[in-house]
């Protein structure tokens, strides 16, 4: 997700607008109050640093949303790492200026905004005249469609303005603060927060903005660990930062989220995927940059196979993550006809990539992307490469075998040594020509065919190195080589987990006959935060002897529980379970003293069976980890009619 | 953790040596070299940003650490969060100013430092001085009897010096940096990393130092979510930020840390703990402060029970928690042996703390502090309350109904608004009056009934409120209530996961027959980085074909593998799934083909059994989730003889 990815949605929710222009607007009827009422009440979420007045942009996950987000990232673990063999890493979250600077962030992660000039309060300035655009058209007094037509141009550009043009446009349209008041000028400002690291105050330092530099300065331990084998991927769950100019929307836009990221290294001359043929019969709503911009809506009838055969998607294995994310995402929860994958268009990609797809989930909010999947072509290996001095490549095998022409650079320390009187930078010297890459010992070695001395650059000083003083030995080779070289591509699908957990929650809330009191999520049991609820009819010994047996058996299994032994009617109780999206529950009554059998709920039918209380490991370990449905266990049990009513 | 925490290391390393000094010492025999090779070279961790030269105190995990990371947390997750029913938070690592200088962290968590003159290099100031007598002491012409007793002194009394103190010391030895040069005078230096959160600069924060604010912070929610119900226990895993002054020892002293925290909170009347009766028989190598300052060794006889009766640990609840901890460090890998407790000296304890107990494992190192068990009494709950100008407290059922008294406070928000011309300034006014204490309340009371009138400070202006204005009503009342409030105790486990893995690795390698070259690692299964390798013997398609069924089960069942389908002999490949501690091997042989069983082998006896594919699921399984042994399995299988040596 880049800042300019972002810029994109506000653009892209206008144009579904238009596209829905026709339709009612499903977004309006959705309950969202009564959702954040929930989130709240029952701890799935909290402005974090509440107490003081919080924080914008920073959230607390209490218990049930803590659950639900380490369910989620467990289930992303087995559904790439495990699935795809794939090499997780954990790098740090604290990054050297230079690291950031090759990536190109420190340049161009950036937002421009303004401040009101009385109070301080700054705006990203894009946002700004968005808004002010959606004030002015909702004026008592309509605009004159000549008006409307430029101020809806105008909202379509100013993401796209320089400082100059954001100026003007301030100016001539006369936008104020909220508070009223003039202001200032417009600057860029980076994203990243900033930090020294060390005492020193030498070292400056971002918190990243991904985790995927962390990928690419470990590339040699990673291709080393694979055995040399080209493709493979990385993946990282781990902390990213931004420090938006003035976050909202909750959830969705935060200053501190987790990330998880794949970095999948192919060879650019085939970027076919061995399991491709497991996902090619798939047919998903995918929405191109072409038809973006023709205002033309998106194609659900191509098959992934027929995508990749026909352009549409650049290459097999971009279109296998992209099909590995849409079954992600159904698997936890998320509606089907919820899902789009969305191009972008060439303005929006962002400096690193050639190809990108958001996956984009509809919410109350509009369209929202919560994972990109981008061709980074090895524009990130070659910047560090060429900053580090450091070769980031692979290779391979050749057909037949190939004459390799190449430079050796074999400097004489010692003599070297006793010729500069500065021995630290004799050092630095030999440490440079050891590093040197293909292309620069070229250069090098064409100044000393030529003089036969060569000038070195070290630390802005320029240090001779001469062949008659026995200084340095250069000489040409050619070897019989059985593999090419090559600079990796790599494919990178990108996920925001702090954003799918809040389509999760959206996507899963319900409400029983039409009573907003009664909600629930139907979170599928995989990512629900607790999987059973363990219920003693009435909090008598006679019942209580049976909870601490069958906990023991849930923990046994890893199975997480929750006990409400609390004296209420159990209608009540699994309403309090129902509503954090418990998706079972076991209670105790009588038959369970005489016959050691529990009664076992499914949330969404809300029917019950007769299970043994030996079953009960199995039973929940299978269908939390998706072995069986609940379809699958009512077939096997007992059906149960409670003689009371919920 | 504290910084305070760390100073002591050295001491007690050395107090260590003195209580050794007739013993062989074993660490010297510890082959860190061999561990540090395998660790690198199969990618456990790595230096962060390497290719850039690194960054000290900055590591990052590859697969095999990040493996070995995620398991160890998972069972701690386990063991602490399941078992205790513990309610999991995640906060932010962005932290506020307000939040930190609150908890003391932005006055109280420094180092002190100086810096070489010339070159800048930062020194922290204690190591410095311990540092300069170390080599002062192995100088050829060793110091006079006297000399060495000054200088011990000076050891253990330096890192309690203050600036004035730490000067002298430096002028009166004529201590120099690492490169022989002047040192500047020695000043305070924070340890947290300072960033600015928002583009409008005024809002100073920090990375977290421990996760723990973020539980307190949290308070209100945590206890609601638990019913009201005290004791209660919340559990966060994150990370930590220290700024180290000169990080070094590896992955034991790092810039960022993944941390595991406990807060419990426990009534201050009844720190029993009602699951103390399952740990009480255990008997823990506990080493008292007392002892520690008086050079007598650990207690190694007392059960938990008599130790809490003797006050040796403060109460039940530290005692329990102790225990777990115990437990948890020997079912992760670490040797019963290498485990200590320790008490903090009384200068030595945080600042929020009244008893404290640390984990201490032994390594090459000396023994290393992994996990702290504070008693924080209501040090935290207590500031924040008095700072956010919120109650956090519980309540505890009274036998008796009792009489409360207290003021009701009513401002009249009409004509407050009436007779305050600046309206934002009247409605912080009502704000601070909502918000006030039950100490606040009774001190205005006291104005209220003298003058009839009140003094309000907002924002440093003293407003006044009239009660012949009709601005203001105040009142007494008396209340009968069935409970009284008090604010929680906090204790506190608080784990460095870091610092376990290092241990765990260390505790783990293990040699074959005296061969330094055939190292592994005896990893129990549950924390294993790879559970089971599959070895086709060799990679024919008869072989191979198996490959991807034995795979698709492991997946199924959640269990980590590696293939290695190299042409390699057998042994050489068990030798490199050894080296990266993969306890199970499965090979596909001849007999595969005929019998749909394949051989299964352990790492430490390096026995094999017979096992039938079908029950490759649940055998690994249950090996990995401790519900069986290898020594139960092995009974169950025919043992395999292997025709040819490993």
């Amino acid at each position: 997700m880049t800042s300019q990815e972002e810029k994109t949605e506000n653009k892209n929710e206008k144009k579904e607008k238009k596209e829905k222009k026709n339709k009612t607007d499903s977004n309006t009827k959705y309950d969202r109050a009564g959702l954040e009422n929930v989130m709240k009440r029952r701890f799935f979420t909290s402005p974090a640093f509440e107490i003081y007045n919080g924080i914008a942009g920073l959230y607390d996950y209490g218990p049930t949303g803590c659950a639900l987000k380490n369910n989620i990232e467990n289930y992303w673990r087995e559904h790439f790492i495990l699935e795809e063999s794939l090499l997780e890493i954990s790098a740090t979250c604290l990054t050297p200026e230079i690291v950031l600077k090759t990536s190109g962030h420190v340049d161009k992660f950036t937002d421009y905004a303004v401040k009101d000039v009385k109070t301080g309060q700054a705006y990203r300035c894009d946002k700004l005249i968005q808004e002010w655009i959606n004030k002015e058209k909702n004026k008592k007094k309509k605009p004159s469609e000549e008006k409307l037509k430029e101020l809806d141009e105008l909202y379509q550009e100013c993401d796209k303005f320089d400082e100059k043009q954001i100026d003007d446009c301030i100016e001539k349209y006369k936008i104020k603060s909220e508070a009223g008041n003039d202001l200032s000028k417009s600057y860029k400002f980076n994203l990243m927060f900033e930090t020294q690291i060390g005492p020193s105050g030498g070292l400056k330092g971002y918190l990243r903005p991904e985790t995927a530099q962390g990928h690419f300065v470990n590339f040699k331990h990673l291709l080393e660990f694979n055995g040399g084998k080209i493709p493979f991927g990385s993946a990282s769950i781990g902390l990213g930062f931004r420090n938006e100019i003035a976050p909202r929307s909750g959830l969705l836009r935060v200053r501190e989220f987790t990330m998880a990221e794949i970095e999948y290294f192919v060879d650019p001359e085939n970027k076919n995927h061995k399991k491709f043929d497991t996902i090619k019969h798939l047919k998903l709503p995918l929405w191109r940059a072409k038809d973006q911009l023709e205002f033309k809506p998106i194609t659900n009838d191509l098959t992934i196979e027929e995508a990749v055969k026909n352009k549409v998607i650049a290459n097999e294995t971009l279109a296998y993550f992209i099909s590995k994310t849409y079954l992600f995402l159904v698997e936890i929860g998320i509606r089907p006809e919820g899902i789009r994958f969305r191009q972008h268009t060439p303005t929006e990609m962002a400096h690193y990539a050639s190809d990108c797809w958001d996956a984009e989930i509809e919410t109350s909010y509009g369209w929202i992307e919560v994972a990109g999947h981008a061709d980074r072509t090895c524009f990130d290996l070659s910047r560090h490469s060429e900053v580090a001095h450091i070769d980031l490549v692979a290779a391979r095998p050749l057909k037949e075998p190939k004459i390799v022409k190449g430079v050796k650079v074999s400097p004489n320390k010692g003599v070297i040594f006793k010729d500069f009187s500065d021995k630290a930078k004799a050092k630095k010297l030999c440490e440079k020509l050891e590093k040197l890459t293909e292309d620069e010992k070229e250069k090098y070695m064409q100044e000393f065919e030529n003089n036969g001395k060569i000038e070195v650059d070290v630390d802005g000083e320029k240090l001779l190195l001469d062949k008659e003083k026995n200084e340095i030995k250069m000489e040409r080779f050619e070897n019989k080589v059985m593999e090419e070289k090559f600079i990796p591509n790599v494919i990178e699908p990108s996920f925001g987990i702090g954003r799918i957990i809040y389509c999760v929650l959206e996507h899963c809330f319900a409400v029983r006959a039409n009573d907003t009191k009664r909600t629930y999520f139907n979170f599928p049991p995989c990512v629900a935060p607790y999987k059973v609820s363990i219920l003693p009819l009435v909090a008598t010994n006679e019942f209580l002897q049976f909870v601490e047996p069958i906990r023991k058996i849930l923990v046994q299994n890893g199975i997480s529980y929750k006990i409400d032994d609390n004296n209420d009617s159990i209608g009540r109780r699994y309403a309090r379970t129902d509503e954090i999206g418990v998706p079972f529950g076991i209670t105790i009554d009588d038959i369970t003293v005489k016959e050691q059998t529990v009664t076992f709920r499914e949330i969404n039918t809300m029917k019950q069976i007769r299970l043994p209380i030996n079953d009960i490991g199995i039973v929940c370990r299978n269908l939390s980890n998706r072995v069986e449905k609940w379809e699958d266990i009512m077939k096997k049990y007992p059906l149960f009619e409670a003689v009371k009513k919920e």
